[in-house]
C-alpha cells in the first residue's frame, strides 16, 4: 500500500534528522498510510523546498510532515507555499536542545498555522498519528485502525507491570 | 451557515481566555465554518470535559480548538480520550507569559497527539485557519475561500506602506 | 505492614519513570507506610485514571503521589478528580530536563491545588516524606520515626569528612 | 471561628507579599479554618524564623503557607526546622516573574520536603486550598465544604457564558 | 544622497516592525547611506521574498537588513538565496519578548550564515552602523564618518553628567 | 600556613559539592592562605548552619565561601546571620545545571547580600580569588603573590599555542 | 565625609543605569562612606574604562561597585584589570528583564572573579551593602554601624503589620 | 595563499575554544583567505585584546571572527575599539549550553556592534562564511568559489539518500 501515491510528505532539513523522523515513517507504514520521505532544506535548498511545497496539493498529498532543528524555518517556509496542512516537529538541537527549534516552528505569527508537535522523537510519532487523524476523517478502514491502536496503547499500559 | 451543524468545536478552561479564542471564532465566522464555543475545564469540570471529548466524534466534531493557560492540561485530556485532531492554543499566562502553556501543550508524550499552535492571538487564529484547511480537504468551496484568503493576506502586505 | 490497605498511592505515567518513582516506594517501605504502585497514565489510560482518581478516597487512600515528565498532565487531573492530596512529581524529561514537566505540574490555575516538589529523585523522595508528614499528623509513631529519620539525617551529614 | 488556636500559619517574607497571600487568608476565612497570618522573613529575621517554625508543632499547626519571591528561602528553612508540613508559595518577583521565586521553592534536594504551588495569586489559593484538604482528613465537616466548594466551583463554569 | 540606487535593503516582516526597523533607517539616514525600506514577509509574500533576495545581487545591494518577530524566518530565508550579507534584527515579540525572534535567527545551521543583533531598537541600530562598517572597507570617507561617530559617542558619555 | 586559624571558611551542602568547591580550597592552599572546609546543611542541619554563621566573626572569618547546589539556601541563610561577607558558588545541578543554583543564590532581596559567582567549577576558584583579594587589602605580600598569579595567568595564555 | 577620598568607586554604563545605581549611591551615603559616582561605558568608553581600572587600586578605592544591562561587560573588563574587587550589579534590561545582564555577569571563566548581585534595585543595594561588610573588617566603627543596620532591618520586619 | 597579509583574524578566549573556533579556520583554508588564529583573552589578557583591536584595521584586517564562552566579554569588547566588523561565535559552555555565551554577545547595547552567529560549529562555520561573503564584495574571483560552495552545498542536499 506504501507504494501508492503518497497521501502524507515527510520531509527534514538534513539527514541527520532521520533519527528522529524516522519514527513518523515507522508510524504511517504501520497503518500501511501511503507516503515518501525527502530531505528537503529550507536553507540550503530553497528552491527545491518552493518547488516541493507548491506541487504539494496537486500530488494530492494531505498533510506534510516537516521537522528541522535549531532556526527551523522548515515547517514555516513549505506552509507558507501551500495550503495543505504542515506538521511540525521540532529536532532536538545540540545546544539548547529543541527550545530553539520548538519557538521557531511554533511561534508562528497570525495567517500561516503550522501544526507543532513535541521535541523529537514524540513528536515525529504524533505528527504522524495526527496525519492518520486527519485521513480518518474520509476513511473508515483507517479509522478503525487508529481507533484499534489507542486500544492497544491502552491495553499495554494496563498490562504492564512495576518491578 | 453558523447555524449548521458544528463542525468545529472551541473550547477554552475559563471565561478569561475568551480574549484570546475570540480570534479562533472571528475567523471561523470568516470563512462560514459551522461551530461552537464552550467553556470547559479539564481541571474544573473534569466530567464536563470527558462527556465533550467522548461525544465529539458522533457529533460530527472533525476539529477540536481548545485553549488553556498555565499548566495548560485541555487540549491533551481531550485528545486522549477522542481522535478527532485536537488543535491546542496556548492561553498566554499573567507570570511565565505563556511559555508554561506552551511547553504544558506540545510536550505531549507519544500516543496521543495534540496539534500546538503560537502563544495567544496569533496561535488562536492559526488554529482556526488549521481547521479551515483540514476541513477544505473534502470542501472545494472552502478550499478556494482559503486560497483567496491567502492572497488578500499577501495583497494587503504589498499593498501596505512604510511612513 | 506493606500488604495492609494501602494509605497512598503511587501513580505514574508510564513504567519508565519507575527508575525516579522507585524513590518514593523506597521511602514508604522504609517508614512501613502502606501503599500501592500503579501505572496510570492520563492520555494513554485516561478512563482508568479517572476511576482511580474518583475511588481514591473510598479506598482510604490519604494521599496521592503521581510522577510524570513532559506535558505532565496526570497530577493535575487525579487533582480534578478527587479532593484527596495529590503531590506531583516532575520527572526529568529527555529535551528540556524536567522544566516542561515541571511546569505543566506546578502552574496549575486556581481551584485545583497539586503539591509539586523538584525534578527527579529529589522530589519523589520529599514526596514520600511529605505524605509521611501528612500521616504523622494523627499517627504519633509514625511522627516519632519521622523525627528519628531527621536526626539520622542531620547526623550524617555531621559525621561526614571531607577528603 | 477564626479566633480559635490556629490550625494553619501562613507566613511571607515582607508586607509586599501580602497582595498575594491575602489570597491564602480570604480562602482560609472562606472555609472557617481558624489560622493566623506573620510576616517572618528568611533574611532578615532569621532567629524569629527559626522560633517560630521551631514552635509550630507544639502550638498544634497542621499546615504551615509560606509565600516568597526571588531567592525564596523561607519555605524551604521553614521546612528544615519543623516536621509540620510547609506549603510553598513562588511571589511573582519583579524582573524574573517568578520563576526565580519557583526554582528556589521546588528545587529542594531529597530529605527535606516542600510542596510547591503555582507562582502567584492562583499558588496561594490553592495552597490554603490543600491545607483545607489535608485538614479534612479527620474533619468530616471540612470534607463535606470542600466537596460543596468544589461543586459550586464546578457550576460556575457550567453556568458561565461566553459573549 | 539617500535617492542614489541603495547599497542597503531594510526589510521587515510586517509593518508593525517599523517601529522598531525605523532605527535602523534612522542611522543610515544620518550616515548619508543610500538605502530602501520594504515589507516583505516571509510567510505571508514568499514569492516576494525569493525575488527579493534573488534580485538583490545584481541590483547592488551590498547589505541586507532583515527584522522580524516571533518564529522568525525572514533573515534565514532571504540569506538562502542569496550571497548578499544578511542582518538579522529580533523583533521583540509579545509573549516571549523576543527571545524567539533570537533564537530562530540566530540559531542557523552551519552552511548559511546570518548576521544577528540583539532585540529590538539597539539591534536595528547595530545592524545599520554594521552595515555602514562594511561598506565603509571601500568609502574613505564613510570610514571617517564612522570614526567620528564614534567619538562623538565617547564624548557624549564623558559630557554626561549623574544628577 | 594553612594549619594558622582560619582566615576563609569554605562550607558545602553536602559532600556531592566537594568535586566543585576543592577548587576553591585549591586556590586557597595555593596562595597559604589558612582557611577550613566543612559541610554545612542548610536543610539538613539548620542548627549547625546557625551555629557556624553566628560564630564566623568571633572566629575572625573574614570571608565565607558557601557552595550549594538546586534551592541553594545555604550562601544565604548564613548571609542573614552574620555580616561576614558571604561568596556563594552555584553547584551544577542535574536537571537544570546550575540555574536554579544561580538564581537562588544571586536573587537576595535587598538588605542581605550575598556575592554570586559562575555554576561550577569556575566560580568555585573566583570565589577562591575574590576572597585573597579581600584578605589582600591589608596584606601586601598577598596582593604581591596575587599580582604574580594574575601575570603567571596572563603569561599562560601568551605563550599557548594552537595546534 | 563623603568628600573624603573615596574609598569605593560605583561606576554604570549609561546614564539610564542610575535609576538603578542610586540604590548603591544612597545606602553608601546612609553609612557615610565616601564614594564616587561615574558613567564608565565598556563599549562606548573603553579607554576611559581602562584607566579607570588601572588607577583604582592606586588611587586607594577599596571595591568597584559596575552596574551595566544586556551585555553587560563593564563589571567583567574591570575586573580583568585591577585586583580591586569588583561587584557587579545586573541592571534590568527591556527585552529579557536582566536574564541577559545577570548571566553576562556571573559566568565568569575562572581566573577573574566578578561579585554579582541580583537584578536591579535589590542589587545594587545589597552591592553597596557588601562593600560596607568589606570596609567593615578594619573599621570598627562601620562595623557596629553595619550591626545597627541589621538589627533596625530586623525591627522593622517585627513591628510591621499586616492589614 | 594563507602566508599572504591576513584579511580575517580568528581570535578566542581560551585554548579550549579551539574545537569550535577550528571550523572557522578549516573554512577560510576551504576558500583560501589569508587569516591568522590567535589566542586572546579579554579577561586574562585584556591589555593584549586592546592591542589586538587597535592595530586590526592598520594591519589591513577586514573581519574579526572572536569566539568565547559564558560571560563571553571578547566579541564586544574588540568591537568597542575598531570599526572592523567584529563577528561573534558564542561557544557551548558547560552548565548553560552556551544560552550564557549567546546573550552575552548578541545583547549589546546600542552604538557598538557585534555580528553574532550561533551557537557552536555551526556559528563558527557561519561566520567565516560570512566573512567570505564580506570579502567576495570586491573579489569577484572569491564570489564565484562562494556561489560554487552554495550549488555543492546544495547538490549534497540533493543527492543525499535516505536510508
Amino acid at each position: 500500500m506504501v507504494d501508492d501515491a503518497p497521501r502524507v510528505g515527510i520531509i527534514m532539513g538534513s539527514r541527520s534528522d532521520w533519527e528522529t523522523m524516522a519514527h513518523a515513517d515507522n508510524l504511517l507504514r504501520e497503518f500501511g498510510v501511503a507516503h515518501e520521505c525527502r530531505i528537503v532544506s529550507a536553507h540550503r535548498t530553497p528552491a527545491r523546498m518552493n518547488e516541493y511545497a507548491g506541487s504539494a496539493r496537486g500530488r494530492g498529498l494531505r498533510a506534510i510532515i516537516a521537522g528541522a532543528g535549531g532556526a527551523a524555518h522548515l515547517p514555516g517556509m513549505v506552509a507558507a507555499q501551500t495550503t495543505v496542512p504542515v506538521l511540525g516537529v521540532p529536532v532536538q538541537s545540540r545546544a539548547l536542545k529543541g527550545l530553539d527549534s520548538l519557538l521557531s516552528i511554533a511561534q508562528m505569527p497570525g495567517g500561516v498555522p503550522v501544526a507543532t508537535f513535541a521535541i523529537g522523537e514524540s513528536g515525529a510519532r504524533n505528527a504522524a498519528l495526527f496525519a492518520v487523524a486527519m485521513l480518518a476523517s474520509d476513511d473508515a478502514d483507517l479509522a478503525d485502525r487508529l481507533d484499534a491502536y489507542r486500544e492497544a496503547q491502552a491495553r499495554r499500559v494496563i498490562e504492564d507491570e512495576l518491578p
